[in-house]
């Protein structure tokens, strides 16, 4: 089969299958899509996917979006470097920690780093403060799932990936200079989760890591002592 | 092993853990924790999860919460009656819908049903009225999904199973008295959407399912002829 990916740069769901597609070293044809282009809303990608949304995967004649579909059907479909463990245990532990991203992890820390990211923190700021110990007791919960290096089985899982493409939103937010005033306690991470910051440096460490960065991230990136930047 | 499921009544991510147990027709012993006592936030639950939220199931020694995560830990633990698919096509499907009902269903479903359901109409009225065409556009799709039978590959699925859960909230919420004025044009589903109709009652249907409807729904039935009600 032939792996063609649609994807948008600064998209978290589409670093997920970009870093999958690196861990399972799968080839496949790259579409990078301009969301101010108006890339999503083009007839020709609302036909692959009608919600025009990213990330989209094609393979031969399949059509798969949602992010964690794709990772599943990667899983399924190319099982060599399991995404989803290898015993059922596994399984459970590796769902468990990727729906407890998307049930907890994600709207906490959306909750504070979108008012930062999409510039509507004059509005939100209260908010943003309010959020500030839950987006802490997140991170101190991701921190004991690392402690010892992968979250499960001793193997990178879409677990990994999932809260690491969460994490670096976190870290966007939390060093825009907008966030200075705001005490928010995140950055550096290694003062309060040294532990995330060393599994998050392993995870950079991946062959094929640099090219799942989004582009426009990279380009205004500064020289930083913590590679998590 | 032996399965324990910690769930509550009306909890719909509790009922899609019922009824993958029914489809798999795996022995089970019931917990049925109430909210109104605050079983979710007494120490002996909160040591299996942390987080205090059904469903929570016990295998042996293994917890695993989340109801997504439990579903995919039933299918590779008691892979007898496969809830994500025979084949890797057939997994990305079902993960697919699954997860668009995640991202897409379940937000609109909940914008329209939690308001009537949980005594906000007043304050949301105009958001539930906004929300009535990206509703209609969901059942229009599910209503496409099912059009031939089940949503995936000729056989009930952890995609039947999301959905129809999450369709249930909509209709206890449409057939509530103070939907009557709001013109959601949801009730009855088959003016509309016969084949959503149809492909429902093949779940209920089902050896089991009986046993899987929310206790406290069951005690406030009234007679129907839709038996989705």
């Amino acid at each position: 089969m032939s792996i063609e990916l649609y994807w948008g740069s600064g998209s978290t769901p589409a670093w997920r299958v970009l870093l999958a597609l690196a861990v399972k070293n799968l080839p496949y044809t790259s579409h990078l899509l301009s969301f101010s282009a108006g890339d999503t809303r083009k007839p020709e990608f609302r036909a692959l996917n009608p919600r025009g949304k990213v990330p989209t995967l094609k393979d031969g004649d399949l059509v798969i979006n949602e992010s964690l579909a794709i990772l599943a059907y990667l899983d399924s479909a190319y099982p060599d470097v399991p995404l989803f463990g290898r015993t059922p245990a596994e399984t459970g532990a590796v769902w468990r920690y990727v729906m407890e991203f998307e049930s907890h992890g994600n709207p906490t820390i959306s909750a504070v780093a979108r008012p930062l990211l999409f510039g509507t923190l004059a509005a939100d700021e209260q908010k943003v403060r309010e959020g500030v110990s839950a987006l802490h007791a997140e991170l101190d919960t991701l921190a004991e799932r690392v402690a010892s290096g992968w979250m499960v089985g001793g193997a990178i899982s879409a677990a990994d990936i999932v809260w690491y493409c969460g994490l670096q939103q976190l870290v966007r937010a939390a060093t825009r200079p907008a966030a200075e005033g705001l005490d928010l306690g995140v950055w550096p991470l290694a003062t309060r989760w040294p532990a995330v910051v060393r599994w998050a440096n392993a995870i950079e460490a991946l062959p094929g890591y640099d090219a799942t960065v989004p582009p426009h991230w990279r380009e205004g990136a500064a020289p930083s002592p913590e590679r998590t930047v």
